[in-house]
């Protein structure tokens, strides 16, 4: 099966002031990914608030992307759901509308302690789009989903043919690096904190990745697999830290999903808030957050 | 307002043997809870799989059990979810098809932190349904929402008018009852542990509930109550242990929604398997389950 | 073997304002707590911050302990600690010194998270004073050995002869009451959460305790007791609400180990400071408390 | 102050079957970490069961390493403990018999959960070795101390003149990487994970390391470092991921402290048992530990 090379971005879902999707900013949001060095998108997500959609509106904004996208930029679609039913169908949207592929975390509710049932949980989604690459996306953090992804490695081998990988969020690099070197690497394991590209590159890994503040700074991320690759490692290191730099700031501010999509509105493209019970920031907050990001000579880098 | 005296039931929501939601054993479902002495249904909540269900499958269920429930019989509609536009449509339809209150527990994503975010949370659900009765259910082993209810109680006073009172599934009944306190009574605290209703009834609390295992030991339940009211300690207090040796069976099996649904299917009312990635119990275990219900003579004492 | 009844007390430890260990105050300690009602004392425990202290001065504290108290008041040493080896030690010591019994909680280091290691870590400690009465002290939130206290009874049942039962600190009313109910009453269910005293007479428990608010508040704790067996329902509530109220108020000063402590000085009995990492209460902290305290008119009742 | 470059390890305690400390190994096992590779230890830490020994035991401990070591091998004293009386007694008795420096990490009774607590915790152990090195040692999965460590570092600064750094043992390489680069690299961020050396190197960091499987594997981990230095990123990462493979196999026996010390034993090198809650290994499980390390062929890389 196809790997992903280089970096696939986790989109903002624009909202109107009245909290109502908005699909109007999506061709220039598109636009200024590509323009940038990302290689597709992994939509509705935990970034994309997908969770806290309806299923229309997921697959209107699924659609939206599909049509604003330049030929071969991939269009990924997170369709995890509390509902598996939900997500069989979300999955069968997304392979009508000819997404690349689909992905889906663990359900938060109930949480997920077996790989059992992580597994019974993957393979029932993915029933609903047969052929599409399915990843699982592994965010403990976010739904308690603590299991052994070795485990359940070999658990979907044999079970789910269309299984392509996994999105990694989580820190540990010793357990990506034994996912990565399962099976001589038969499955891609997208590296998915972009705090810590430049160890992963070293330990052989990152080859593909999916983050979340390359929404805004998508030029660094990347710059520091093209420094790697050349064989540039100061470069590589300075890029890596200053990207470390900007995620220290946006954790001031309740982290990417509240933050970082503040930031868009700051380099010019305003995604408009989070919803309930994400608690927006304020005016004070964003001025507060300028600043930072002003100290670090962030606005003179980043993405536009 | 009006506080809920007596036992509310959490009924387990059908599904047909393909995982499709049965509505056809809903009027018997409900006959045989009011032949018991319960007092109403908290439909699609945890019990339910409500966050398991997609929006459609529980507005339809909603309709079944308001058709199917009895007069006076109150039928209150769980309608939280992990997204709040959802949410308020399910509050909308509650209210449409004439439900006597409606209730939501803290979405599991995003984790709620913060009482101020599941203040707004429940502000904006509550506002689908103007007037009608609003419980809170809190639940936090579900959905890590670990918030003060004193000081939930405290910022929602005052600002949610239709707020009626809490479900209050946690083991604390130091908390209970000062949240039963809090300005002289004003919510209506309702229990819901069935293993500790006698406790509660001695604080002066759980003159109302909502219960989980009352689906098939409702008489038992109730009649904990009412031994207690007849001042007839001993007989509370054997009901009680009754319930706690019932309890101890089903967390042998996965815990009420798994095990305590197979167990309508022992006493004849089979409601069918649940939804991944609850995993179903099999037929060793049914039969194994079915021993240690023997073994405490369930059987002679259960609902029918 | 002999089941307590009544209260027992978990006393802080005093210290100089130096952080020294003081003995002195401990004879008037002694008659403050006889005074009030109690049966007894647990030393060294969590109220007497036994993990702070150095092995010497865990042996000085029982000894003068044995002095101070009155004939028939009972001196159970807790001799828990991350060092199995000084835990059988200081059991060996609380022996010569006649003490009535021991206890220990599990080491929170490591963390304890089986059964088995939890019966082998008391096995060992017991074997240094052979026949004397040992108390599992279960206190989860303290050293996450969040383990099943039925199977722990069941496990040790047979294997450490001198086992007398468990100090429950925890909330579950049905784990406790099953518990008490195994084998007939066979072990000691020592409660210990002065919160929720009533609620578990109600179900037949709670005719013995060790409490950390007995310290400032014994009266009124053993009050609820009498009044339960006066079969003077509303008395009982009443006192058992003034002991909500008054932990609320320490609860908003960290607990009963700083805030609690900090009460013997406002009633006449000054302890001195915690130790570190315990942050000490500020003058300006005191001095809130003391107002709060005075809003629900504790100095009105409690103990002196 | 100065850095430490290289690996220090952290040696299991050597215990006779009774379960005394046990003298005799250490002038051996500390040749055979010299010979290795290895630049000093860090005893009576995590791997040296220290929480689990005497007062005394340790200084006896720290007295025979100090005598074992050749010149210019450093001893790195742990003298973290429940008691803070305590470890400033064994950061007193450290200085006195000549260590290099000393550690703490957090104690795990009470939790730590402010960053105000740990440096006064770090502040009193510290006071009682004036002018040696301190490292504070962070290890959150032992003790729940999940507390930001640059947070840690700016409080300590300007307080704690000898603090030297951190022991950093947990997965996240960008607060390593942070704390590393804080101003300008003050402090010593000594890695602590020896599944990840080759990624922190390629940051800039692990110039100097605490490891644990260092006991039997040091010569890896070390040329793990001399690869990356020589340029030969395909050494470093066949390195890297032989040790990897080795923490797997431990993994499947309770990790380091049980399975790692084990395979002492299986060296040649028999450390005896560990100390009760730790449960030992039983003869299945050692021939079972045997063949998983004969698979990745153990055995012919490991340290003699």
């Amino acid at each position: 099966m196809e790997k992903i090379k280089g970096l696939i971005n986790a989109p903002f879902t624009p909202f109107t002031a009245e909290g109502e999707v908005n699909l109007a900013p999506i061709p220039a949001y598109a636009a200024l990914l590509a323009r940038n060095g990302l290689k597709g998108v992994f939509i509705n997500g935990s970034s994309g608030e997908g969770y806290l959609l309806t299923e229309e509106e997921r697959m209107r904004l699924a659609e939206a992307w599909m049509q604003a996208v330049p030929e071969g930029f991939k269009v990924i679609v997170h369709v995890g759901s509390t509902c598996v039913k939900s997500s069989r169908r979300l999955a069968a949207h997304a392979r009508e509308i000819g997404a690349w592929g689909i992905g889906a975390m663990a359900t938060p509710f109930p949480r997920i302690g077996r790989v059992e049932e992580l597994v019974k949980y993957c393979e029932e989604i993915a029933s609903g789009a047969p052929n599409l690459p399915f990843y699982y996306y592994h965010i403990p953090a976010f739904n308690n989903a603590y299991l052994s992804m070795y485990d359940f490695l070999q658990a979907v081998d044999g079970r789910i043919p269309q299984f392509a990988g996994i999105k990694y969020t989580f820190e540990s690099l010793y357990e990506y690096n034994r996912c990565r070197r399962y099976r001589n690497g038969k499955y891609d394991m997208l590296h998915g904190q972009d705090e810590t590209i430049l160890p992963c590159l070293a330990m052989g890994g990152a080859q593909g990745g999916i983050g979340g503040t390359t929404n805004y700074n998508g030029r660094v991320l990347t710059g520091i697999i093209e420094a790697w690759e050349a064989g540039d490692l100061d470069k590589a290191r300075e890029l890596q830290e200053f990207a470390q730099d900007v995620i220290d700031v946006i954790c001031h501010f309740r982290g990417n999903i509240v933050g970082g999509k503040r930031i868009m509105k700051l380099i010019g493209l305003d995604l408009g808030p989070n919803r309930t019970p994400f608690r927006n920031m304020t005016d004070e907050e964003e001025a507060r957050m300028k600043q930072e990001l002003e100290a670090i000579h962030f606005f003179e880098r980043c993405n536009r």
